[in-house]
């Protein structure tokens, strides 16, 4: 059976999240319906990040195997049609070797986070940022977050819920943006590293922006990620300002 | 009775535009009726721009009439507060002179307007772009508004229900960006005048998306314009794309 690679960019707000479940719409479960409109099913499909309830996607890869030899180009344009009205879209599709597997092959996730501070409540963004109203410290948000880059036990930043083996892991990079919009400011969080625990990003937004607001000093980061304590972390960002925006492997399936 | 300015921005989705109407929601009444909690009405509010239904805006200028003297941002504060949820919200707030009107007084207006050209459908961004699957040229587009720049009669770019006493217009500026973006490109109108006939921006995005798909040579503008005949007109544009973005006065009632 032939293996494709699917990029896929969804709006997370109608979804229970992308991983699918008994009784609650799923990006999943979208994308499975679809490929049994063209091949009879059932399909299970394997997905790099399993992203939560109102998380969105950019760049999620997962891959699915199929009967018939497809043009790639036509396969996107095919699952595109049958997803329709859902808020999902295959953006590529590539063939890809039988030993291509969208999550245990790859070997990087990167998430954005975007928060917008200002004082009027959101309009077209809403369901798509994080809006707080009370002005952040930028450098002192990158003083915390600096803290958090390397190797480290990350329980603090960490779901109860993580069903990870360990809390150990490599950030590879916490890198924030501030940028000047009208009435306000935008931060973009982006993150890297070989695979996240579940609610790490959201953990680590949520407590970098109690350091944006003064209510905590940057080197609490610090003793907070020391304390290996779900109970030192701030509190978790919401979901809707958060996207899985990329996932790299040893070769590019879309190259 | 003192009289402010609001500079408003809304999601055009959920209303028929920004006039009030006797069966249907608008911009203008979701802001009047915000006005009555603060005040006893009816409260009737002027702007700038009539957008039609769909049409965004993100610096739409009203002008208000009210008893009290007001703090002008505690105005704004508790205007947000009670138009939640609709999706308007207001970004600044200034006491203006009584000779100040926000239609009369206005000396130019800006719209936007985004085009996305992929092949996959919108998701994030569904309702905020016009979504378009075929390629479009860019200077094939900028050479066909050229023709548009200046003081014409703009009979075949208005919509036979314009109000407006005469069709003859001054057109300051029209600049079209081209972005690249993940697997497409995103346009962006940018056009400038004194006043703005209805449908006018849509049917000359409408027709220029003909010209950089290659089914109008740039020319033919020129001869549509010229023709001073609505049937000469190409296809008016989908309403979702278009934003008033910003009205200036003699003096910057926001500065």
């Amino acid at each position: 059976m032939p293996r494709y690679a699917l990029k896929i960019e969804y709006d997370g707000a109608p979804f229970a999240g992308w991983q699918r479940q008994a009784d609650q719409p799923s990006a999943q479960e979208a994308i499975e319906t679809a490929l049994e409109r063209l091949e009879p099913g059932p399909h299970r499909i394997a997905a790099a990040g399993r992203t939560d309830a109102g998380v969105h996607a950019t760049g999620q890869v997962a891959h699915a195997d199929l009967a018939k030899d497809w043009d790639p180009f036509r396969l996107a344009e095919a699952l595109n049609y049958h997803l329709r009205p859902a808020p999902v879209a295959i953006l590529a599709c590539a063939q890809v070797p039988e030993e291509f597997h969208a999550r245990f092959s790859a070997r990087e996730r990167r998430y954005l986070f975007r928060l917008v501070q200002r004082r009027a409540p959101m309009t077209h963004e809403r369901g798509l940022v994080w809006h707080v109203r009370n002005e952040l410290d930028l450098e002192a948000m990158r003083a915390g977050a600096a803290h958090l880059v390397g190797h480290h036990d990350f329980t603090t930043f960490r779901s109860t819920l993580c069903q990870s083996n360990s809390p150990v892991k490599t950030l590879d990079e916490i890198r924030i943006e501030g940028l000047e919009i009208p009435h306000g400011r935008e931060f973009r969080f982006h993150l890297r590293a070989r695979s996240f625990l579940h609610n790490q990003v959201r953990s680590i937004v949520g407590t970098l922006e109690r350091v944006g607001a003064g209510s905590w000093a940057p080197d609490r980061v610090a003793s907070a990620l020391a304390a290996r304590d779900r109970a030192a972390c701030g509190p978790v960002s919401p979901p809707q300002g958060l996207y899985l925006c990329g996932v790299d492997y040893p070769t590019d399936p879309f190259a």
